[in-house]
């Protein structure tokens, strides 16, 4: 049976969602998870890839387990397992084609800046906080030059390929947005049919530098023109940064 | 010059409010910050003794500092060293009989459920998760019999006195009640003229257990009457619980 999962996990407890040697991630701790309930190894395939401090509300994850399983059951004992860092919102079959990064369409991340004078205690696990005063319209007209079809080199971390080929960076921004939250809350959307890596933390980055007044609107053009890192921002932190929801 | 300032602060990074051997409290914390930034030892008062794990949200403190100091530094300092787990909201200059703790004419606490199937992950550090459907009609019912002055026995640890006078648990509750929050919070604001240890989260936890349809507001009258512990329900997770308000 294929099943399909809508996972949220606090980033703070795992070393991103791949598997990687040595730490503890969120694909190892649900495999070793789903194994032990389904009394068999499973290999699971996951929507995005986030990075190490980086949440998720809206994950999603799909894997072949047993024609037998309980589904119901095998919620309550992930959530079980999980202990709230790592929760499992829905269980559903899925048809067997499904696989949750090849069938995802699009996929939303979400940051979170508290934008006061002072730190708010309550939501220092989840936002970033920025003392000086943001412009939230300079930051919204800057959002303007990242829709469409862009290579995103300057954002991006290139990754490495051990055959030499270098890696496409080029990615389609359907949507890019700030809306205002509770009290100084100040909150990124953005969606795109897929994302390179830290490539949403380094757009928050140069977005609060347009906000802070460093950079305009314009300076956006220029650096996605360029395809220079070092005209970029400063990378916002992890633990600002949620993988919000994803589309089939 | 008398001090009072408005702190709020993470509990699961110290354990405390008060000073004690060997651990890491927020008075022990705030008088080194302080003290470094005055350049004089200081001791401070604070207006609640939150338990180990308890957050604040308004903490009042005072202290006697320096005729020179400048209070805009001092925030900007302590918030500096705080680094968003001690946050100094608001500094101002009191009057020189003013003390957080014997001005204070009342203390609310706030208690946050999530009650849901599963639980939230984004609000793990500052809610308790409770799965069963809880009744809030009901638990507002239960509400009722606290209000007023009684003998809180039965919700308190009795803190032991050196020369064997029994301490006094009477207390009395100003308002208690509960309404719906954002998604599936429950919040419990409690006021008192002073509360005793455990006394908020030992409340909670016999309320949840009238939600749950284990107890009622009968009971409530009952366990209050009696006062003995072994009535009460369990303790309710100390992360759930935040110092939010005092009153002068």
């Amino acid at each position: 049976m294929k099943v399909r999962l809508l996972v949220a996990y606090d980033g703070s407890c795992f070393s991103g969602f791949a598997r990687n040697q040595d730490v503890v991630t969120v694909a190892e701790t649900l495999e070793e998870y789903i194994g032990a309930i389904c009394r068999t190894p499973v290999t699971i395939t996951g929507a995005g890839r986030t990075d190490k401090g980086v949440h998720a509300y809206g994950q999603v994850v799909s894997f072949d387990g047993p024609d037998d399983l309980d589904l119901g059951r095998l919620q309550r004992s992930l959530n079980s397992r999980g202990a709230g860092r790592l929760v499992v919102r829905e269980v559903n079959e899925a048809d067997s084609s499904f696989d949750a990064r090849f069938s995802a369409i699009w996929r939303r991340y979400r940051y979170t800046i508290i934008n006061s004078a002072v730190p708010d205690v309550t939501n220092r696990h989840t936002s970033w906080h920025v003392h000086e005063p943001l412009s939230l319209e300079a930051m919204e007209q800057a959002c303007a030059p990242l829709i469409g079809l862009h290579d995103f080199a300057c954002f991006c971390r290139r990754p490495k390929r051990d055959d030499g080929i270098e890696v496409s960076l080029v990615r389609s921004v359907l949507s890019a947005g700030w809306k205002r939250g509770d009290g100084d809350e100040l909150i990124f959307e953005i969606t795109a049919s897929a994302f390179c890596q830290q490539m949403v933390r380094s757009i928050v980055g140069t977005l609060v530098d347009v906000g802070r007044g460093h950079l305009t609107a314009a300076s956006m053009v220029e650096i996605l023109r360029h395809g220079d890192r070092r005209r970029a921002g400063q990378l916002a932190p992890p633990w600002g940064l949620s993988l919000h929801e994803v589309g089939y």
